[in-house]
């Protein structure tokens, strides 16, 4: 890791791995993508490239979305939550979100969960 | 913990200290609310009582959302991700999200990235 001092970065909680996991919704529908892991200098990149950088935690390298599988996710928008420990980064996601090849990584396990209702 | 067999539960690919993160998303708007964290424990609630049950690391008990605020999350859908180590929850969000009484967790910080483009 190699980060500059920057006051955004330096907000962030990150865990004792040094990472914070970042949800990745689609700017424009709404929709929610995925959830992958950023530590400072992913998120560096994430902020200043106009594209989606992760830590990839299974290869142990950064992965900047699409390279490999032209599924780009660009940039458009990115907040810290008020405890400063979670990221939400809203994109503009080509082609599908999953590496399955589903359109976002929550389409295909439903937990069937029992609603509950406003009384 | 105390969870009886569930196989929606035994997916789960909780971290090294037993927890998932868990993503809560308004059901109509699709507004994403706050990210926490649940144990199995928290999450076979979850799935059957109809409100949401988190994990508070800070407070290191069970944390069902509205008993103290009021600001309940009635259940309406669970999905867990590709690798099984996140979960979406869709909810009613009844009042704020936000212990701060913001409406979601994000609503404070905004990071101002550069944006991105599709070519």
């Amino acid at each position: 890791m190699n980060v500059t001092s920057d006051p955004r970065i330096e907000r962030v909680a990150f865990n004792a791995d040094g990472l914070v996991p970042a949800i990745i919704q689609q700017y424009d529908t709404a929709e929610v993508l995925m959830l992958g892991w950023m530590d400072a200098e992913a998120l560096r990149r994430t902020l200043t490239e106009g594209r989606v950088t992760f830590w990839s935690r299974s290869r142990g390298e950064y992965w900047r979305k699409g390279d490999t599988s032209g599924h780009v996710q660009y940039v458009k928008g990115a907040r810290l939550d008020c405890d400063g420990d979670a990221l939400l980064i809203e994109v503009e996601q080509i082609g599908a979100a999953c590496h399955t090849g589903e359109h976002t990584c929550f389409d295909a396990d439903d937990l069937t969960p029992v609603a509950g209702e406003a009384r």
